[in-house]
């Protein structure tokens, strides 16, 4: 996927999983039965015996804190990219692999399959 | 260079380059004269016209709240991590070239000559 094709929904999980432990256990629950749990805000509120406003205005908030911190530190942006990178890395290798199947010697192969297998580490 | 191997200097540096945005201006102002200009604990508190012990004092809290952001976050442990995976897969797309120069065909090298570029842009 890349950086700039996110959706917004998915945008802000993004942010969640990459700075969530910043937020109170109060926004995390919220935030958690919203973007995990997937339920609607009248159902957050049911569930936690509180207003669809206090819902709204907590994930509201707790969406602003995390985009504050991407603002400012930007790393999940930069991870991304590199995530994005080593993809079109690993893509090369298997094209790599299928030619060296045909004309490369049997060092090579073995070679890329090594960087094959340490790109799936990184992706760990 | 290895996440394990980083000394107490360069590793209190790196929070900087990765939480620092988070700081005060005025903590900002301490940690890179401290950090980046190589000051001495004295030499700031003379050029601010403060005391060593506030310098000090907001070296430690500064020191402080980048630890606990990386306690909570773990990102730049995350990111040392997958620099030094990128490192290994480097070196060993370097042997490759040397072995596809002898015995390879043109399209591996070629192959892998683009590899070592997408590469070196993950470091930029």
């Amino acid at each position: 996927m890349k950086v700039d094709e996110i959706d917004i929904i998915a945008f802000e999980s993004l942010l969640y999983d990459f700075y969530g432990a910043l937020l109170t256990d109060k926004q995390k629950e919220i935030m958690e039965l919203y973007h995990e749990e997937n339920y609607s805000i009248v159902e957050i509120a049911s569930e936690l015996g509180v207003s669809k406003q206090a819902v709204y205005d907590s994930l509201k908030k707790s969406d602003n804190i995390l985009r504050n911190y991407e603002a400012k530190l930007g790393l999940m942006r930069s991870l991304l990219r590199t995530r994005e990178a080593i993809e079109a890395i690993d893509d090369k290798i298997e094209d790599l692999i299928s030619l060296a199947e045909k004309d490369g010697s049997r060092e090579i192969r073995n070679g890329l399959g090594e960087i094959k297998e340490l790109i799936a580490k990184l992706g760990e």
